[in-house]
């Protein structure tokens, strides 16, 4: 058996066939653009595009109603003006549909009168036996079958494929928003919940709980439905996978902010957080650390304790490190004695956490060589539980070099290790920082998140050793 | 006479002639490297290469010692091993000099020895009327005449020149750290402090108080010296200009860690920055914010109020922004009756702040035209006192647009924006920044930085009026 089967959002995800309702008009028609990016990030299963005035398009034979189409359908994608979305779910409650994704806005978020639209959607959808996604929502990614069905265009070619599910109340956090491709998340699936009118995050982590593509979870999160089942899907996960979560409507003017945008209440921030943290999520304070703080939990192993070793080229960005270490929860370790003798042997100057490799690196014949030994050396010490690590992207061969370097330290994998990356050439940064993801080794653009990174892996840690226990 | 003739920072930023002491070996040698930033960036002055090993380096005549040179020489970037230090600053001292970095690593930084050595220094220095930066220090960079002292070789070509002075007790904050060039950077003049064996922070405030090229001052600080003076200075400045103060160190064991970097204490974090805001100072929390919030300062009227229009193109985004702008001190402006006609007449949707143009965008005929007229009702909103702006770059002709429509905007300068900018495509999004910035409007990568950079704006502003009335 499938390991979720059962679970209603199977078929969002996984269909065998996609009906698409809405307008087909070349480049600006919604169904148009969302068939489009199915096709071009490879979609695995069928597309029926539906529009009566439409016999084809893009070469795809298109039907005047979802119940025309002859083979098997499991999701529709619906954009079509508010009032005809009634009609187009019965049509797909006929077909034998179970998931329909409304991508048309106009209702809750617009006040009372699209609030009662709404209902209308929840009612019929549930005589005819149909789950909802949205409404107002872009809809969802899966990059095991290339499902991508937002209806905007998507100007890039790749999402990789990697084992980071994201779900948000906003299609800020989808394929048509992010740099997907510049920044290389690895992305197993997406959600954007919309307005929640039937389904909402308590169903995603019912989903994600036995998703084999998924090893992480980082949720945006305007407001809660269902508080007391999200809360029992939240602490069921994550006794077995890290979820993190951005609560925005933190503050009062933002809940009410959340209330026209999704239509829905948001929570107070001290309860809310304490409540999330209590179920062993992990709480977050901005987008960067939503998306790339998963990095670090899908890509290495968990810390075994708090403390940490911090090798830095750069004096003054290593006290930085520190205070956030600090702050992040974390312990500076004290080096072990072996592990002093071996930096000293580099140079006389080092023995100290942090070891500031600056005036090491300037001197040393292999800058490289040194580097690999001072990270070796703190990797191994026994009083170091995770590391990081605070480098130069450099230019050109030195570009090379420390892409390789990091090719032969991913082998020391049994502590997490964070990367802060800088330097002067962003493009050639942003491209280092995707070489050293794709080895496997988390790396970070801003020093604040690599440092928190870590503490995020040890308070995963914890928590995780306490719902066990 | 010159505004500020009498600082003792006036030789090292305005110098006829530089000597530069210490190898000219190709491309590796400091002395050489420096010599070739100056060349590099154009220097205006002489360039005097000192080696007793070389009669030429770069096309240039090189002479034995400093004393050797027939020309006027105001500084003298020095770096030659440690235990030659002081007969050089001798030298300079005979020769007339006033002004000598000293590059040379290994002093207080390294412990008690070293500590004595840096004694030593401070002590020929005083003997010979001579002031010292450093040692242990990048040096200097000042965009008007185009010197650039760092011994480390800088991969590209332009310092875009503006009104924005940066210290720092690191060498990470300077051009062979940062993307100046990528970024675009306003700079007026940087510092790198170094172990601060004589010159500090209080001597540059008292040169950048009267620099007429430096509109806002943006400092990074591990440890200060001087204490009470520093205080004086900056109470003195924030009166006329902004000072940002990224204060590292803040944690014990930071501060610890700040002690084998430069050799210098660290104060506590809560009476530093409580010391540091009584004198006018606003504090940062990032070294992101003490690079780029000094943008809005530089380039934005002052606010007269703290009420915040937003208009965001995602209304997720718009949700956090409101979050983000309460916890920096700024109240949601309640919309005039005139402004919501204005917006409604865009869309009936519209009328509350944020305003959510998502759904306006998507429908309107001309987006560009429906996101102008949005801003301009709500900056000339009197209700409103500043704006956020969270648009999407676009690509191709969308960003062309997106930097059109700016050009346009950039005309309601009476009130301060700040615009978070984000995009599908990083490089895209980037050009759009820079040139966003050239045009004077203060754009953003990161959503926080935007907001609190508002924040910033109206904090100087309140701590202006105080510190006048």
């Amino acid at each position: 058996m499938h390991p979720h089967e059962d679970s209603v959002l199977r078929p969002f995800y996984e269909p065998r066939g996609v009906a698409v309702v809405g307008s087909l008009k070349d480049v600006r028609g919604e169904a148009y653009t969302s068939i489009r990016n199915m096709l071009h990030f490879g979609f695995s299963g069928n597309i029926y595009p539906i529009n009566p005035g439409y016999s084809e398009v893009m070469g795809i034979r298109a039907y005047p109603t979802v119940e025309d189409v002859e083979g098997p359908v499991d999701l529709a994608m619906v954009i079509v003006p508010p009032p005809a979305v009634p009609e187009v779910i019965e049509h797909c409650g006929r077909k034998g549909l179970r998931a329909v994704i409304v991508g048309t806005e106009g209702f809750a978020e617009r006040g009372e009168a699209g609030a009662r639209s709404q209902q209308q959607l929840v009612d019929v959808a549930r005589d005819h036996g149909v789950r909802l996604l949205g409404p107002n929502t872009i809809g969802l990614v899966n990059t095991s079958n290339g499902l991508v069905t937002a209806p905007y265009w998507i100007t890039y070619d790749t999402i990789r494929k990697g084992n980071v599910a994201y779900g948000s109340q906003s299609g800020f956090i989808g394929a048509q928003g992010l740099p997907l491709e510049d920044r290389a998340y690895p992305i197993s699936k997406m959600c954007d919940f919309g307005n929640k009118c039937d389904l909402n995050e308590a169903d995603l982590l019912e989903y994600l709980v036995d998703d084999p593509e998924t090893k992480v979870i980082s949720l945006h999160i305007e407001a809660v439905k269902e508080g007391r089942r999200f809360m029992d899907a939240l602490r069921q996960v994550t006794a077995r996978k890290p979820v993190l979560v951005f609560k925005t409507g933190r503050t009062e003017q933002g809940a009410t902010a959340a209330a026209s945008h999704t239509g829905s209440l948001a929570g107070s921030a001290q309860v809310c957080n304490a409540a999330l943290r209590q179920a062993g999520a992990i709480t977050v304070n901005t987008w960067q650390e939503m998306l790339d703080i998963p990095k670090v939990l899908a890509m290495q192993p968990l810390p075994s304790g708090n403390r940490v070793g911090v090798v830095t080229a750069t004096g003054g960005v290593g006290v930085a490190a520190i205070d956030g270490a600090v702050q992040a929860g974390l312990v500076i370790a004290r080096l072990s004695g072996p592990t002093v003798d071996r930096l000293k042997s580099l140079n006389p100057s080092l023995g100290r956490n942090p070891v500031d490799l600056g005036p090491t690196m300037v001197v040393a014949a292999d800058p490289f060589a040194a580097t690999e030994e001072a990270v070796r050396a703190v990797v191994d010490d026994p009083n170091v539980d995770c590391c990081l690590l605070v480098l130069p992207s450099g230019i050109d061969r030195w570009a090379t070099a420390t892409v390789e370097m990091f090719g032969r330290l991913r082998q020391r994998t049994t502590k997490p290790v964070s990367v802060y990356i800088y330097g002067t050439s962003v493009s050639v940064r942003d491209d280092v920082a995707r070489q050293l993801d794709a080895l496997g080794v988390p790396t970070y653009l801003e020093l604040e998140t690599a440092v928190r990174a870590l503490g995020v892996a040890v308070e995963y840690a914890r928590s995780k050793s306490r719902l066990a226990g």
